[in-house]
C-alpha cells in the first residue's frame, strides 16, 4: 500500500486538527472509533484497525498492536473517551460508576509504562471536574481531552527534539534500542524525535538500530520509520552493539523510557540497561528522551518499578515457527531498569536534565 | 526421532573407537564418508548428512551444518582424509599436488576460527612426513590422523572440564553465549565441558543460555544439548544478560573461542565482548574455555584476527520469513574480539591460565 504524508488527524466529531509529519498515524479518533496502525503487522503490512469498544482497545494494547509508553497513554485516553460515548446514564454518579470498569480494564493491560496510568488519571480527573455539566458535555469534554493528550504529545516530542538535538554532534553514529519513534508516541517520537531533529539540522548522522529481541521493535518499526524519512539507518542484532562501539562507529546512545523514578532510574525495553553499561565502558554518553509524564515522582527509585513478564512464546517462536528447543525453560522480562548513574541526561519537553535534577519536571500541585 | 547414547564413533575402515557421551555424534567417519549431524536442522529435526567429497564438506562448513571452531577443524581433517582416498596418483609428488586444492578449498570456507588452519596444516605435515611410504599407507595414515584429531579433541574437552569446573562455585548461575558444547567439538564441549563437569560434581548449577542472534546457536543447540543431559538451563535473549546479572542470578560467564591471540585477546561469537563488559561491570568472572590449538601464537593481539562478515539475510530473515524492513542496510559481523583484560582465565587442556600466561600452551618447535 503506497503511503503519503498525512497533515491532519481525527477530524471526526471534533474540530481537532494536528500536524502529523508521518506517512502513518499511530493513534487517532476516526468515525467514533479508536483507529490504530496495527504494529504487529509492520513492516510487511500497513493496516489500520478500528477499536469500537474498550475491550478491543485493551486487547490492542496487550497484544502490542499499539506499544510505546506515550502511545499507550494516548490510546488509553481515547479508550476512555470511547467508553464514555457508550455509557447510558442520566446523572454523573451513574455515568462515572459506569465508566470506572473501563478505566480499570485499561489500567490492567500493562504494568510498567506509567504514561498509561497518567493518562487514565487525567481523564478521570477531568470527568470529576466536569461533574456539574450535562452528560453530553462531559462526553464531549473527555474526547477533547484525549485529543489534547495526543496534540500535546506531538508538541512535546518536537520540544524534546529541539532541546535534545544539540547533544548530538554532526557526523555522529547514534545507537538506539527498541522504538521510541512516531510509532511509540502520537508522532515524531522521543528518542527518534531527537534523531529526527538532528537529521533535519545536520543531514549527517548514522543511526544504528538494535533489532530488539524478542519482539523486534527495532528491526520492524525503527528501521521502517527512519527509512520513510530517509534517515540513514543500519540494522544490527542486539549483541552487536559492543562491537560497533569498539570500532568507534557509535558516538552516543539515545533511548526512550517507560517509567522514570524520581531519582532518575529509568525503565525501558529489555536490553537498555546493557546498552547503558556498554556505553559507559566505551566513554559514550547515554541519553534518555521522554515526556515529563513518564517521570513517576511517587517512586523514589527504579527498584519500585514493576517489570512485566510476557509470554514465553515471544522468545520460543517466530510467528508460527518454533525456534528453540521444545519444552525449554524461558525467561521473558519485557523491561529493565537503568540506574541513574549511567544516564548522561534525561531530555524532556522542558529541557535536558541530569538525572538528579528532574525536579523542574514535577507537575504543579 | 528417539535418541540413545552412542558409545562408539567411526568404526569403518579403522579400529578407531572413542567414547562419546552424547546421544548424537557431531562428526564421524562412516562408510567412507564424513558424517555430520546437520546443525541447521536442530532442534526440530535430528538428521545426519554424509559428505562424499570435499565440495560437500566445504559446503557443510560454510552453511553452518557443522560449526564451532574445534568441530570445524575435525571436519576439515576428515575432509582431507576423504579427498586423499579419492586421489589417483602413483608417486608422492603427484599425490600431494592433487591433494592441495582440497586443502585450499577447505581453508577458504571460514576465516576466523584458527582450528581450521591448524587441522589442515597438521594433515599436510603428516602427508609430508609419510612421503617415503606407499600411497595407500599415506591415505591410511591421513585417516588415522583425522581419527586422532577427533579422539584428542574429546580427551582435551574432558581435561578442560576437569581443570575448569573448580572455578565454578556450587549453586552458581552460569551464563554462556553461543554453543561451545559437544556440537561445537568432537564431543563433551569446551565451555559446556566445564559446565558438564560442574554439573556432574555438584548437581546444583543453573545455566543461562543467550539465544545468540542471528543464528540462534544458544536457543537451538545449547538448550538442546543441555536438556538431553538434564542440566538445568534457562533460555534468554541476548539483551537480557545484563538484567539477570543485575538480579544476581549469574555468578560467572563461560564461553568458547574461535581464535585466541598470543596476548590472550579472544575472538568468539558476536556478542561475547558485550557479555564480558557486562560481567566486569557486575564483578562477575568471565572465563574462556578452548583447546590449546585455538591459540594462535603467530599473532600478537586480537587486532590481527579477521572477522567474518556473513550474509545479511541471516539478520533480515528467519527461515523464509522476512522479519525486518525490506531493503534496510544490515551489518552482520559473525565474531568479535574480547580484549584479554576482561578475561579472568583461559581454560585449556593444559590448565587454567591468566591471559598473559598462555606460554605453557605454545606447541613444541
Amino acid at each position: 500500500m503506497p503511503l503519503r504524508p498525512r497533515d491532519r488527524l481525527g477530524v471526526d466529531s471534533s474540530s481537532f486538527i494536528a500536524y502529523n509529519p508521518h506517512m502513518f498515524t499511530t493513534v487517532e479518533w476516526k468515525d467514533g472509533a479508536v483507529r490504530l496502525i496495527d504494529q504487529t503487522l509492520l513492516p510487511g503490512q500497513v493496516a489500520y484497525i478500528d477499536c469500537k469498544d474498550v475491550a478491543a482497545v485493551a486487547e490492542a494494547i496487550e497484544s502490542l498492536r499499539v506499544r510505546g509508553a506515550p502511545a499507550i497513554g494516548i490510546t488509553a485516553a481515547y479508550g476512555i473517551a470511547l467508553a464514555a460515548q457508550q455509557v447510558s446514564a442520566e446523572g454523573f454518579d451513574d455515568f462515572y460508576t459506569a465508566l470506572l470498569p473501563s478505566c480499570e480494564r485499561l489500567a490492567a493491560t500493562r504494568p510498567t509504562a506509567v504514561n498509561l496510568f497518567w493518562a487514565i488519571n487525567r481523564m478521570k480527573a477531568l470527568a470529576l471536574r466536569l461533574r456539574e455539566q450535562e452528560i453530553s458535555a462531559i462526553k464531549e469534554g473527555l474526547l477533547t481531552e484525549a485529543h489534547n493528550i495526543l496534540r500535546e504529545d506531538i508538541a512535546m516530542n518536537h520540544a524534546i527534539g529541539r532541546f535534545g538535538f544539540g547533544l548530538i554532534q554532526p557526523g555522529s553514529g547514534i545507537l538506539t534500542h527498541c522504538n521510541a519513534g512516531g510509532l511509540a508516541t502520537g508522532g515524531y517520537g522521543t528518542a527518534l524525535g531527537v534523531i529526527r531533529r538532528a537529521w533535519e539540522e545536520y543531514k549527517d548522522i548514522q543511526v544504528y538500530a538494535d533489532e530488539t529481541r524478542p519482539i523486534l521493535q527495532g528491526s520492524r518499526l525503527t528501521t521502517w520509520e527512519l527509512m520513510q524519512d530517509q534517515i540513514p539507518v543500519t540494522l544490527i542484532t542486539d549483541n552487536m552493539a559492543a562491537y560497533f562501539m569498539q570500532q568507534k562507529k557509535i558516538q552516543c546512545c539515545i533511548v526512550g523510557a517507560d517509567r522514570i523514578a524520581a531519582n532518575g532510574d529509568a525503565a525501558n525495553k529489555i536490553g537498555t540497561y546493557g546498552v547503558a553499561i556498554l556505553a559507559k565502558e566505551h566513554g559514550i554518553p547515554f541519553y534518555v528522551a521522554a515526556p515529563s509524564s513518564t517521570i513517576d515522582f511517587a517512586i523514589a527509585s527504579g527498584a519500585e518499578i514493576p517489570i512485566e513478564e510476557r509470554s514465553h512464546s515471544e522468545v520460543s517462536h517466530m510467528g508460527e515457527k518454533e525456534i528453540s528447543t521444545k519444552g525449554v525453560t524461558i525467561a521473558n522480562p519485557a523491561f529493565d531498569v537503568t540506574p541513574a548513574k549511567y544516564i548522561a541526561a534525561i531530555i524532556t519537553e522542558k529541557g535536558c536534565f541530569k538525572p538528579e535534577n528532574l525536579g523542574a519536571n514535577r507537575p504543579a500541585e
